[in-house]
């Protein structure tokens, strides 16, 4: 199996590319909790295709519909389930796709896998577009965290060799959070937003892509939640972005960094101040021990470039069993990674509410 | 809850550093398999401590007992379950670790998420002596991978600032794996293995630890492993690697090193030699749309260092709320990843043999 | 949480009464399996309201529509997702309702439980209705099982205290089967079903309802089918068919008249006939130690009379927590059974799907 | 898979027989629960073999040692493991059971499941004695639910035709628990139970065995417990009931009974006496909508007679294939139901507790 995550809250995430819709259903949501419709559809937009000049041409509304699980606009306790349309479905020209698969994209594997039943119109069940219903539950997921003191935000931290500013994983605040928000093109340092943009630039000029990193934060966690072992918040975290395509690595705190260290660079030492118990740094990135310390929760993911790309490659025709040449047409996103940005928030979002409820269980028992 | 892992085959890890025993309840085994008591002591032994001069000076014999899932000395289809007796669990002189978190450890985040009830004595749940049940159940899965022709092996890719040669992603063999396994400090290249000792000495003489990174790679496994979203190998993978106490990040294939590239670099194209379909790179590191390609599955994973070290540290008493000083006695591995290398092919295989259960489901349906 | 149900084959239930949609998302099935529309939808048209004489007037067409999880007519492997419409979806009557709860209905408890957050309109979520979704996966399950030789059906074993005569737990046959699933009141004995008719006529006419019970068989499943303990084929069946409203019990072969007997008296004796190994008789009900013997699975479910009747009964109004008389207006089903029979089958299809996959896990591993 | 139940509180039960150790591993206890042992042990007392007339004359001491998930006599929040020794382990005469398998015992459907394989010495997996894990799991649940004012009991309700008294359904009290708890032989009539023992005393010196009935009932249940669909209550104890070997069918409230009655007669009506909300009568034994009503919990479990008989049998032998006559040596409880009480009530409350803390989880969010 494959689409579902989540122990406490459960989504369960459908569609392929071109069938009739795509779609989430999200289970354990708590009854009573109005969702701001209006605030939702901001957050979608955010991940939605040409918005900019960033991402490719095609327009979907991406506008969904509740099913089930509310009741006069908020939820009633029984499964949510939200569908988009998938409005062009054109499935004409798929049959080259179908037997010559697509180098970095899975044709190759699904094929192996589904015995050749797989749909291969635009990538079926694989595609980007299956991270509109992830942020549909996620973008839920963000307003029951806020109602709580959470928040969480995503920044482009790397297009190809271009970095940005990393978040002050002491210090990061909600302000830093609301100028991300507004930025259509999420960075923290302006100067190097305009360098990546050029860096994405080239790639579409020369028919090329080009991958990056997302670094994410989440703030005003309480100290406690995670499990040991194989439930730790890095687990949990790991365990759903890497259901976003072309996540191919993830680091939390300073991550692979922290494997040049020494112990007594590494070590984030404690302090307190009266009133609450604070690490002086965060290498640990807000976990220790698989569970929160209460200090900021920092990870990054790392994206591979998208796979389609105007070029001329070399792939193998599965019904010949020999090797031919393959372009692919179309446009297409020559960097993914702007719109991984709440794709990212989204499944920070969903692993965290699993954990707070995971925590909840045995509270006052 | 937070100490089970897997969907088909489902390992159940307990015990703490000092309890009465620590162990594993492995669900999901085939039935009628031998297990090769022999050498799955001797994997168990790479692990354990006080093997060379790089690790602690403390001796444990860790010999599992079998209590149920074997009669004759094959499974029998009910769960397996090993234990381990803990010989050395003196609980005097932890009344200052329990008033006082060591920096880096999860002493805060146990207390607070156990309410003060949580098992302070040696690190408890948390400590690393809770792989040694890890590497019971993965010892086992490599057994029976190995009858279907699948190898895993792991080195030490890097310590501190010192790198080993990375695997040949294209072309990793099963006789690279066996000068891995004799080796018990297992590197490709041996002057960096020197080199790495040189860095690992130099942090033991100065009450310090080091970090690193343990590189792993998988071979034999067919095309078509491993589930779209949540369930892919990726996934699968990071879900029980980060159960290992010290890992911060992993990473797939080219993992964040593809994030610096393009498309056209970072693609890998198909051939076929005829027989079967393979790619020419193996930047995917075998693992496309969460399914495996066929070629060598490789992932890295980053392990800061051993948070416990000579010097004295900043922390604060819990129970008066101040500033405090402290220094942790008692011998401790400066750096834990040369012992940490089976314990990542354990993780690797059980992750692995879960997706092959999960893969025979519907064969032939 | 709630709504899904299997490990192996997982169906997710969604909607409410009164939602814009109800449906059913199903993880796990085999890509490549052509699904005949046309024969679910005879299946479905079996539980479907206003069929005959004894059910509601109300009609409602029921035919799903695939969003996901096919291509071309055949299953892709990605998860399927149907949904049916609820045409009628008025509101505007159930504010007495919501004061007020129905005795022997969800309307007390979901009260409580979500806090008066619960979509009340028609029973919300708690609303036999939602066993329409249950019907199209149980429908596709037993497509699926049929090509493997496995065949399942129920008829009405008894309607207040009438009874009709059971299977043969020994001999029960496909062509058994055939008639009763061409009757749209599926008793064996004829003569039955008419007294029953009138029990449920009578029931009818004086604005009551009527209770009764299902017992199902499964033929053609071969032995070993199940697991020990909690995985048993026992606690499997129940796990899913205590899921339709109403059921207050379920039994195994002899059952609750199992107890009644001496073992000389309910044991099964063994016998071969040189291909194979049978019992003589079947009190067992195909089922040892949880797992499948291949001798017929039969089991029987008990429904409690419908709920809402005519006649004025006590109740509370909860805000203003006095005792009050409630009415129920509207036509109801006076005995929900004979449209019972076919979820009957539809659950027993899913458990068994599910353990025979799960079966499947390991074999020649 | 096989042997775990519950999604918040998960237990995991291992052992054979006649394996070296039989135990239960309880994952998601809460930290700080101090265990009392004595109590618990007397808990097992009840179920413990030799213990009066009615059972066999073999006696094992099945006091547990707990290796793991405590601290100073509290649970620690880590996975608690508890195993008793098999001190009886002689596997020397069974080879003629691993050829001749017993009727109505898992002998023959383990063969096929296991491919010969399975440890057939005392039933292995499937021996009643692994029923003592599950009473260390309920029975620290038992305490658990004490402390918060849920009590749990059950009485033989019938041995073959001979029936206790009933539950009060509406009005069972603590009093009638304490009377139960302190007889050997629980019955809430006096005079039944002499009338079973005589039964079970026939059955004995007949060399035969009979069936039973169990009745179970909670008290103390708050409203609001279990989850509509797959996660109601009855779908929850069901899913742990069938769990204990023999039971052969399950009803709620009251049950099969209700399939004989009215709707008139069946509804069970509301009523406030002020403070709260009650039902008159309560033949939905306190579950509505799978969701708890308040009113006491109520439910019967079936066990077939005890397999193991004293008369020649027919059988099989599975390596020639042919009819054979097998006696089945040694002494067996003529019957298990009196033993099977503290089981039923360790399932009821393992359950329980697995309900409430799925309901905490989104308390106050």
């Amino acid at each position: 199996m494959s689409s579902s995550y989540g122990k406490n809250i459960r989504i369960t995430i459908f569609g392929q590319s071109h069938s009739e819709g795509i779609g989430v259903c999200i289970e354990g949501l708590p009854a009573g909790i109005e969702i701001d419709i209006e605030e939702l559809q901001r957050f979608l937009d955010r991940r939605a295709p040409g918005k900019n000049a960033y991402s490719t041409k095609r327009r979907e509304p991406d506008m969904p519909e509740f099913l089930s699980g509310m009741a006069n606009g908020i939820t009633c306790g029984a499964p949510l389930t939200a569908v988009i349309r998938n409005t062009d479905i054109r499935s004409s020209d798929y049959s080259e796709l179908f037997d010559v698969p697509r180098p970095a994209h899975a044709d190759f594997t699904a094929h192996v896998k589904y015995g050749g039943a797989q749909d291969v119109r635009g990538g079926g069940h694989f595609s980007g577009r299956l991270t509109a219903p992830l942020c549909i539950a996620g973008g839920i997921c963000l307003q029951l965290l806020k109602r709580h003191g959470i928040e969480i935000a995503a920044h482009i931290s790397s297009i190809g060799n271009v970095s940005d500013a990393h978040f002050d994983m002491v210090n990061v605040t909600e302000e830093d959070f609301f100028a991300l928000r507004e930025n259509d093109f999420p960075v923290i340092d302006f100067a190097s937003g305009q360098k990546m943009k050029e860096v994405i630039e080239e790639a579409r000029a020369t028919g090329d892509s080009v991958g990056g990193v997302v670094e994410c934060a989440a703030i005003g966690l309480s100290a406690g939640l995670g499990d040991p072992m194989f439930d730790g918040m890095e687990n949990r975290i790991a365990g759903i972005v890497f259901g976003i395509p072309a996540v191919k690595g993830i680091e939390f705190g300073n991550g692979f960094g922290s494997a040049l260290l020494k112990g007594s660079e590494n070590n984030d030492a404690f302090y307190t101040d009266g009133s609450g118990i604070h690490t002086k740094t965060n290498n640990h990135g807000g976990i220790l021990g698989g569970i929160t310390s209460g200090m900021p929760l920092v990870f990054r993911a790392a994206f591979k470039p998208t796979p389609s790309i105007a070029t001329t490659q070399d792939s193998v025709s599965l019904s010949k069993m020999e090797n031919v040449k393959l372009s692919i047409k179309g446009r297409h996103d020559p960097c993914i990674v702007p719109r991984a940005v709440p794709c990212v928030e989204a499944a920070a979002a969903i692993a965290i509410c699993d954990a707070i409820f995971e925590n909840n269980k045995i509270r006052g028992v």
